[in-house]
């Protein structure tokens, strides 16, 4: 979609800034997206200015309403309560002050978010977790692996360091030294099997190739080890699994669960559910966090 | 100590029951302790009525003044938003509304908790971590390994099922099958040097003993497991560690916090602290606890 909407019902850009791509959303009242507009992110950036430049322009295409609040939703290190962007690798940024920047920018309210965080607001508000109580975890799995937990429907930022599952280092067995998101990725899923996706090796496992069950099988019990740690610190009720490994649905989801439940014997074990906003997920919750802060 | 005390500085009494004992402080305004009194605990008690009594004991042998707040820290499973002593192995209990029936008996308002997230809340406010930002969390070491949460200075109840890292399952080499407790505790690592005590243990180590020395490295590499995993999770700035095995001081916190910064590559390290309150920790909190509810 490529939209530059007046519409009545229209309440919240959510802009999430990947990698790849600055996509954005334009949200209705009730919480439906009316646009979707995406460009190229400019990277690096080191001083974050072609990222507020492209956020801008990504707005102005998704509305000509300068007052709708806007989310926008950062990849990297994010501190929320003090609006800096602290580190992201691809963006190549240090402490930029990213909120006083995009606020001057959009000239209307920001809230600046994690897009990690954000995709976590989404599936626990209008996604997979909607409606859940307790503690509510979001993993995506895709070129890397991190968590969002969600308490009391607020995510845990610890100044921008919760969540980073993805980073642990694998201690023992075949993958020592590894990081967990260097085997357990959808991204690291494809490479080891020799093709394209995760959903492929997964496809494949299920048609009985070998080496893609191995794979498929070593994912698992790596990307469980770090499911229990998560779970049995903050014992979610429910974790939604997200990127490109959760297309595999309940090829995914039925062993990850046995996995996970093994490891915590005598534990209430968190329900697993595949992501209901796939790859827009940032994006929406940045939206629905502009809406929010707003209110 | 055992004293009936009416100080007109006193402020709050605090009660822990424990698997053998019930532990009381009476503090003043300022957090110090003006008294301690102990009962042994009566167990198994499947009712509650048991406890419910020889709390009332303690409280009625440290103050005559029957309007101080009580705060009552127990053991298990315990959910502080209902009330509700959940699940006890020791005391034999399953889902008693121990607040309500506390707060009938004492006649004051109580204020209900967990003895690790009371701990908890002991270092974090008048103890280790004392003035430290961000996440804090606390871990007792001694017959069994469990972990508080602190965000923003409030512990994290999850149902009463947060901090459980005691249950993980050890899914790889030597100790394969067993509980992270059943290795790393205070108890296991006596028992498996066959010794008293893990700081026995501790001593013979520094003292040359090969077998001692190995019992220590298991127990600190099993441990920061569990530590990396709540690490990654919620990114804590300073983890305490409490019970029989902090006692070792040094000769504990080095090394482990080597073998968790192993663990987290390129991520923020908590810093290690040993527990300032000892074995009173649990009764201080509650007693914190108990004065907040009032103010």
């Amino acid at each position: 979609m490529n939209a530059a909407t007046m519409s009545a019902g229209a309440q919240a850009v959510g802009i999430d800034v990947g990698g790849t791509s600055v996509k954005g959303v334009l949200l209705s009242s009730d919480g439906s997206l009316l646009a979707a507009h995406r460009l190229p992110t400019p990277s690096p950036d080191p001083t974050g200015e072609g990222v507020v430049e492209t956020v801008a322009q990504v707005r102005d295409a998704l509305t000509q309403d300068r007052q709708l609040p806007v989310g926008v939703a950062l990849p990297g290190v994010v501190d929320e309560d003090s609006g800096m962007a602290v580190y992201s690798v691809n963006l190549g940024w240090r402490d930029v002050p990213m909120l006083e920047e995009l606020t001057k920018r959009l000239g209307t309210e920001v809230a600046l978010s994690h897009d990690v965080r954000a995709g976590g607001v989404a599936e626990a508000r209008t996604g997979a977790a909607a409606g859940r109580a307790g503690v509510v975890a979001f993993v995506p799995v895709g070129t890397g692996v991190a968590a969002a937990v969600l308490i009391d429907g607020k995510p845990l930022v610890a100044g921008g360091y919760a969540g980073e599952i993805g980073q642990l280092l694998i201690t023992h067995g075949e993958f020592q030294g590894q990081r967990l998101e260097e085997v357990a990725s959808a991204r690291a899923t494809a490479l080891r099997a020799g093709v394209a996706s995760a959903r492929e090796v997964a496809s494949a496992a299920a048609r009985g190739s070998a080496v893609s069950q191995q794979v498929w099988n070593e994912t698992i019990t790596v990307l469980a080890d770090g499911l229990a740690g998560l779970s049995v610190t903050v014992a979610p009720t429910v974790i939604v699994i997200g990127g490109g490994l959760a297309l595999a649905g309940r090829q995914l989801i039925v062993p990850l669960g046995e996995e996970l439940e093994r490891r915590l014997p005598g534990l209430r074990t968190p329900e697993l559910m595949p992501a209901a906003h796939g790859d827009a997920a940032a994006a929406v919750g940045a939206a629905l966090l502009g809406l929010e802060q707003r209110a």
